[in-house]
């Protein structure tokens, strides 16, 4: 198998010139790394993980901790990494704690050890224990989606705020006056600020939001699922929903369609995050897009800064966008 | 922190026996792992990476490798191989190669150093230097799904050729006489025995299969979307079409109303593995679901036998089922 040093040779250039040039560090010129890249793969060389380790002291995996990998949210967060850690000869593994904060701890515990040159997270875990693990970690460290309480670290994020403000409008401007949301827990960063944005739009309307149509907590299929049916048992139920993430939209439109209601005849229904069959759904879904992949090549690339000794980059804050289908409707059509 | 020695105590146990009784292991009676881990929880101790490899020479760290985490079949084999995992005091990271061959064998190379301590796999790769560095890793390995030319592991499966011959049958006995397969790789095994399963429903009824309905090669939404307008515009398209996995469904979907034509009047749906969306899309799309979630437990299940000393167990396969909605109707119905 080639070694370093048959790269080196073959692309005139010397050793530590090819591990920058792969690490793809500013200091190397595109010209150079190109030259390098094109004698890496001609040779068929792989930096292996203990190589690296022995040879710079550190490994080549990326870490991403996801709260739940059946989320296609996620999914596509992880896809945006590993391609752009790909780029830098970096590998990412993934590690899902199903949504829970015990699992979650014990993950970052077992991988404290300089597995990982670097992690990238959307954690469920709130308690201190659980920050301290996170934080002791031995390489970078970046947030994806969300802050937890405590944690100083570079940030990607969408204004979820703001365009949920946006969006939810929408509902106030067809004639809706019952609107509710179903949000996620309250120590959720996301959810509070999904939240704040559907209190806004409830303010601009001039509108009193009653608590009952905020229902918290839900999260999954599961989680929509009862929290619809809690909203349709209500004396007064809402005309319009808008669910806090992708799979809790998938347990209300259940919900719905076992009571034998039509949306958006009987419920106008709004997503946020958008699914790759939302489009296909009876009827088309109406979602906020958040761009996962490019999150993903976003946290990649703060870890990746961080590694190459750039100092506390800052956050990195993409649009969402309102994808208009056809679940929305005025309150009473048919 | 709390150490092995403190649970020992608390348990009143052995060191030796709180080890094996958190792995699971057979020689422990299921009263003292209870104890054992109700005292692993009270004390809050977590056998980081670190130490279990330094104290017992190997790592706590499962791999999970996948062709494409945004396939949801995928995800779910994960959560179900990390439920179990969990059950033994193991856990999980998954890595997907997003279906690039170069990229998996990569993956395969930079993990071989003994970060994990045994590699589940459903792998794309099939050329010699892949299935020898995947045959040269260090612990124990499981295939899932789908079984690479030359390697000898124990493989979780289901009865694709069984379920498929079946289910396509029905297609069949509704009058359909031009009857389309949208299949994967010509070297996925996976595939072939779904190809397989449709060749011999087109047997049972006596009919001739024209090569023109196989459309191979095709993987995730934009190859079912491709293979879709394919048939479509063929001078006698199908009037129904089984296509070999989720995500080739979701692009054929999306082919289909965007030619204006309508499921199941003007061509029928059968799609391998379920999704949770296809129950709301119009029409309700009818799946041959594989348990996902069983299939990652009994991976795990299987690494972990072998991880407490089982040579070569048999390969698991679980069952399939149809499950009827409403994609399928007799040719011209409308």
């Amino acid at each position: 198998m080639a070694g370093i040093r048959d790269v080196a040779k073959l692309a005139g250039v010397s050793t530590a010139t090819v591990t920058r040039a792969l690490r793809d560090e500013a200091s190397v010129t595109p010209e150079t790394k190109a030259k390098v890249r094109a004698a890496a793969a001609r040779l068929d060389y792989v930096p292996s993980a203990a190589a690296r380790a022995l040879s710079q002291g550190r490994s080549s995996l990326l870490g991403l901790f996801v709260p739940d990998i059946v989320n296609p949210f996620y999914a596509e967060v992880a896809q945006g990494m590993a391609d752009r850690a790909a780029e830098a000869n970096y590998h990412c593994v993934i590690a899902s704690s199903h949504l829970n904060p015990e699992r979650e701890r014990q993950l970052v515990t077992s991988l404290h050890d300089g597995t990982l040159a670097g992690l990238a997270a959307t954690t469920v875990g709130t308690d201190e224990s659980f920050t301290s693990a996170l934080t002791g970690q031995r390489g970078p460290l970046v947030l994806v989606d969300r802050r937890p309480r405590g944690i100083r670290a570079p940030l990607v994020r969408t204004d979820n705020r703001k365009v949920t403000r946006e969006a939810v409008g929408q509902f106030f401007a067809m004639g809706h006056t019952k609107v509710a949301m179903i949000s996620g827990p309250r120590d959720f960063d996301t959810a509070c600020q999904r939240l704040s944005g559907f209190r806004l739009a409830y303010k601009d309307a001039g509108l009193p939001l009653r608590d009952e149509y905020i229902r918290h907590g839900h999260l999954g299929e599961a989680g929509g699922l009862a929290a619809m049916r809690e909203l349709l048992a209500l004396p007064s139920p809402p005309t319009a929903v808008f669910c806090f993430n992708n799979l809790v939209t998938v347990g209300a439109l259940m919900a719905i369609r076992t009571a034998g209601l039509k949306v958006p005849g009987d419920i106008s229904i709004l997503a946020f995050d958008d699914m790759s069959l939302f489009p296909l759904v009876d009827p088309p879904i109406t979602a906020i897009a958040q761009p996962a992949y490019q999150m993903g090549r976003a946290a990649a690339d703060l870890l990746l800064r961080q590694l190459g000794g750039e100092k506390s980059p800052a956050d990195v804050v993409l649009p969402a966008t309102l994808i208009e289908r056809e679940s929305l409707a005025p309150p009473g059509f048919n």
